[in-house]
């Protein structure tokens, strides 16, 4: 492992306090289990609620995003595994401000039974919350609602944020994250798994010089494992699926995300991107905007994804309203 | 190597296309040979040009400081390899608004030299360019004029170029840059190698489970080869040196940035600066803002520094000044 820890069965717990304590003018740990990060301004009156979540090792996903125009809190489980459905709860009890509640997060068995949890306890207490599942993972499975959730939340997040601020109701604000959702497909490609701090080992193993497209976060299987080939036959074979999956067209406009899973570095998302702009542009497809970094990383995992989101004005809205959360700040 | 590359001695011209088509409205590839990233609004009528620069594979430093409030221009070098004089020159062409240029990069004899070169061309159009060397890396040597530059260079590269955004004649930028760099004081620490693309191998070797505290971000030697130590004893040894150096006392107040060399995921800097700041706080030193992420990386490198700027009003001002450049957005 080339990570320094203190205790690893305390890490996320240490996580939590110095993340809290680097931000402490805009977010604060709460609950019982100090599992909940919070908006120093939530409740926001007349807002619905934007609950995000899942399990950590995908810093800055989830904690990152919450903060003003973002999310109004993340929910926090151990590394690789579902938060417990108290602290969804206390989640909606923090933030909800009348308007009812969203939770976000993508698509995996174990958070929707948590959350499920957590929304029916919120229920007792006569507190609507809805969900939306992130499900961007296009090889993760054939059918769509099947599909695990990668990258693609951070889009889904910021398109329910921003329709709850623009005094969206909940039906609203839930429409407005599953069309995003629905327009947003992501691929990666992993060369390595990440070093598990509670092991002291990789996740899982892969000989240098290797890779797996279509690996999911957590190491779930791919397409196939193979010897590593150039960055643009990797960028073509992932444009291949993305563009008939999104039926994007000649005169589409597209949100690209280029993601680090961690240890690949802006260098290489930069040798990427200029593929993905090149294939593009010859099919006459136009790139609105580019985000690219460690948006939802596995901690030091080499390996990284691109999203593409179809854009329509109301997406366009969306994406482009001001946030100031510690890791998403737009003017 | 655990990267995906197209030809590795294009590596640098591909992710400037990139980065240049990522953020076409902001900035721009110019020069005669394409090694210039100049924000799309300058020159600015009336302010002190702001030019930094260096070898490649630092990621976001530098390029990703160009922008709105932020550097006027980045000049790129290959992997670890000063950028040549003629496009130090065309920066100064590019940014130059009729009251002077300011070089700022971390002093590297390389950089020294070509930035030197660079600064005599434009002398001879009558320009004048004055330069700040940043030497915020506390162990690199004894003396403070021959220490290198790290992370630092965030600070100081804000600090001059808020000065110029204020109204700064050149003269006072460069005293804000010098302030900024003297009350600057990083040491990092370093748990193994970046992939070099070139040699498709690791830069240096390092055993797994081994750290050398204080080794700079090319692999320049440390204070020692060991095994891996818990992360609160590395802060505190950190610590250890960086009060002294800048002669911290109750009261004082400081903005840290805790950065990663590429394969240190967030999650572990925030365990870190949880120290920093119990550390910190036992001492009544004050945080007044934190900063944690890969904001001058070495490629994929597993390690990480804490900087520490000792802040006065002054400081703090240039500090919060807004920017907008892709890598650094504040409001």
């Amino acid at each position: 492992m080339r990570r320094l820890v203190n205790d690893p069965y305390q890490i996320v717990e240490e996580m939590l306090e110095g993340y809290c304590a680097a931000f402490k003018d805009k977010v604060e740990l709460i609950g019982e289990m100090k599992r909940v990060v919070v908006s120093k301004k939530a409740p926001i009156k007349d807002k619905v609620g934007i609950i995000v979540g899942g399990g950590s090792g995908h810093e800055p996903l989830f904690l990152g995003y919450v903060g003003d125009g973002f999310a109004d809190a993340a929910v926090i489980g151990n590394i690789n595994t579902s938060p417990s459905p108290e602290p969804c709860y206390e989640a909606v009890k923090a933030v909800d401000a009348g308007k009812g509640c969203v939770y976000l997060y993508g698509n995996y068995a174990g958070d929707v039974l948590n959350f499920d949890m957590g929304a029916e306890m919120a229920a007792d207490d006569g507190i609507r919350v809805e969900t939306v599942l992130v499900t961007d993972d296009v090889i993760s499975a054939e059918n769509v609602e099947d599909r695990r959730g990668i990258a693609g939340d951070f889009f889904v997040f910021k398109a329910a944020a921003a329709k709850a601020e623009l005094g969206g109701d909940i039906d609203e604000v839930v429409a407005a994250a599953k069309k995003c959702n629905a327009n947003c497909a992501t691929m990666g490609v992993a060369m390595g798994a990440a070093d598990h701090p509670n092991t002291g080992t990789v996740m899982f193993e892969m000989e240098e010089g290797d890779m797996e497209i279509g690996m999911g976060i957590h190491g779930e299987p791919g397409v196939k494992r193979e010897k590593a080939r150039p960055m643009d036959e990797v960028v073509d074979e992932i444009l291949d699926v993305l563009i008939p999956e999104l039926k994007l067209k000649e005169g589409d406009e597209v949100y690209v995300l280029a993601n680090s899973l961690g240890a690949t570095p802006l260098m290489d998302l930069m040798v990427g991107f200029r593929r993905v702009a090149e294939v593009l542009g010859e099919k006459g497809i136009k790139i609105y905007k580019t985000l690219a970094g460690p948006y939802a990383s596995t901690m030091n995992m080499p390996g990284f994804s691109f999203t593409l989101l179809k854009l329509d004005d109301e997406l366009k809205e969306l994406m482009d309203y001001p946030t100031d959360a510690p890791y998403f700040v737009q003017k």
